[in-house]
């Protein structure tokens, strides 16, 4: 079953905007209930993150493949399981969505619709760890979908619930979400003067294991399946 | 297979009550053992939460589709899934249920049958809360059970486990499950005076939603399956 | 495919044993790192026997059914899915299992072998909470393994989670776990005193609930699958 | 579908560096933000490691079998699901992954890239938790690859949850991940002196399980299915 684009466009709005909703939010909300303790309040933003993460990819994954990550979808730009207008659409949506999110999120929480982070994010251990973080969360994307795509969903929101703590700068690993995130000043915000290197970071990791898995599981070895350009095969398979 | 209808209202009442029991009690037990940290007391009650309806939706859905909420059956009468004489006993049900496991939470703590909340919910941040909650609560049960229905369960509860901690409400999105609330005076209560305006907030919230995915995902673009009355799609698909 | 009886056997005294040593350890290991905040404690406690009653379901239903309760022994025989001689096995090699399991706990922290708990747990409220706890437990069990016999093990162990939380007695719900709950002195203990009363509620619990899904879920309303002794439909399907 | 050995041990390095990295990592983040409290420690990194099980077992399993544990490798070596130069092969790049984990995990963390740790873990109560830890996994790999594969991954990754808990070791459970600890001095580290006793009370309980199982579920028992060398059965069957 292939979906319009601007169905698809409209579920990777939605889809984004949700998410960094519930990064945002639960980042708020965590911190103003934790009394002070970091770690209670890095728990609710984690366990947050992760279940709407499952929620967001298994309700979206069926029409647009729920990348809700310009990573992502460069990702599957370059293996062609996109074409390149198409990608450019869905990162500038991926991109409204998530400002759309914190905006929401600010508001339910009665704060200014936006307020610039001066949450200072900066140095070499911070971009080491966002690149680690985005090199795991596309090896994981693109070792189960090709291999066990049912699975994949699971195998994400799994992943994003671990680096969030085993990576020094809490796995941000998506540039839209780390755009979205400059635009409040809370618990999940960045300062945007750090937000480009993050980025840089994130496109190099998700880069270097998008080759791998090139080299890894080459298409030729996986069994024939029908292609479609809207099923790019990141995530829904 | 085709369960009757008093059948399905069995299965209704009875996971209504278990999941109004879980919200209740769990509030009770985390609030009486977190020591004054509200984040913690959340935290208990957020993995109950969750925990409970995994299990409830995998329990009932296969028999009455596991509503237990007024707003999900709504949709489904909308959507013509449901008549509306059944969508009605299916919703007074939903709310005896409520009030069932309300009375049985505070008898299992040693407390009055019922006493009415004093916990003040006021207020349009409140209200956008339960807007969006419930928006976000109806469109991964709209998406999930006519595209990927077996893990409608599984996005179900994550999604709650989210929003209990993104949106300032803590996410009732649920009007059987608000009433029932109101007749608990403890962590998990809301006062009687607010529950209208959380009512009106979730049934739009879930109004939305279904409008979106009715134009996001057509039945003609569905492949063709049986329609029975009491499949209704929108969690056992 | 059909296992001997002392396979099963077997299965079982390895199931309830590791279930013991998990709840019991978890227990000990929660209230000496929690710095006395009880539930934080009681999380760990809570996370640790959900997850170790997933694993022991995923890993032993398929040879034993992994009952690793009397109470869903007994409600299994009633059904005639297992003969009474078979379910007097069962059950002998749980209560063995259960005690062998808090022994190896008690040891792998350095505390004497056994030592008998002194937690008091008494009155109508703990034993209304255990009624309750088992009959949930119960409609888990018949409800998902008759409809949904794959999602059973996720559906048992979530249900225990939220189960810890929402009753008053943490949910203990399983005759052969509260016998040997009552050989360790420490957080998850029960006194001897109070056995008795909380296995009467057990029982009458999951009597309750086994009556209630053979009249909502008539075997005659069930697809045909082949019946076997050991395959007894309350786990594994 | 077979892959070289190349790429299968590439699988296996990748996959233990980033376990490692997730249990250093969030080791290290946990103990930072926990304020002293070493339960919400040992929570965070539990969370973090069964979650990153999860990922990287549904990840890598496909290519490799996702052994990242010589245990895991020894057994199917025994077991003749692997011969013994592959496992010799399988078993270095394990510990080197560890290794390289570590390595990483400190950087992202700005520590030095190694340090000895001085953390003691010694005596009979410890090696007898790692032989209960080590026998209940290799049991919870033996019999779910076995009887239902595609459940493995969950069944592992809930297993260790439960396992960091209930026993008094922490389950490293592991030979690879025991080495690799002993290089950093942070909350996840072991001294190492104390590294080959817990070595060798993980052999001696991961083989004690594959004995236990090699007589519970006899090969003749199962349904025939295709052998190959690299699909080892004991993860993704």
């Amino acid at each position: 079953m292939k979906f319009p684009l601007r169905a698809r466009l409209t579920a990777e709005l939605f889809g984004s905007a949700f998410l960094v909703a519930a990064v945002v939010g639960s980042g708020i909300m965590g911190q103003r209930l934790a009394g002070g303790n970091v770690a209670i309040a890095l728990l609710a933003n984690t366990m947050a993150t992760g279940a709407a993460l499952l929620a967001l990819i298994l309700t979206f994954a069926p029409i647009s493949g729920a990348h809700l990550n310009p990573a992502v979808t460069l990702a599957a730009a370059i293996e062609r399981d996109l074409t390149w207008p198409e990608a450019t659409a869905y990162v500038a949506v991926q991109c409204a969505g998530g400002v759309l999110g914190a905006v929401v999120a600010n508001l339910m929480f009665a704060l200014p619709s936006y307020s610039f982070s001066s949450h200072s994010r900066r140095g070499g251990a911070q971009a080491l760890s966002e690149f680690v973080a985005t090199f795991g969360l596309m090896a994981v994307i693109r070792g189960c979908s090709q291999l066990q795509a049912s699975a994949t969903p699971f195998a994400v929101a799994s992943y994003i619930v671990a680096a969030y703590w085993f990576t020094a700068s809490t796995s941000f690993a998506n540039p839209a979400v780390t755009i979205a995130r400059c635009l409040s000043d809370t618990f999940a915000g960045i300062r945007p003067a750090d937000v480009p290197w993050f980025i840089v970071a994130q496109l190099a990791g998700g880069l270097a294991a998008t080759l791998l898995f090139r080299w890894l599981v080459p298409r030729k070895l996986l069994p024939s399946r029908p292609r479609t350009t809207h099923a790019d095969g990141s995530i829904c398979g």
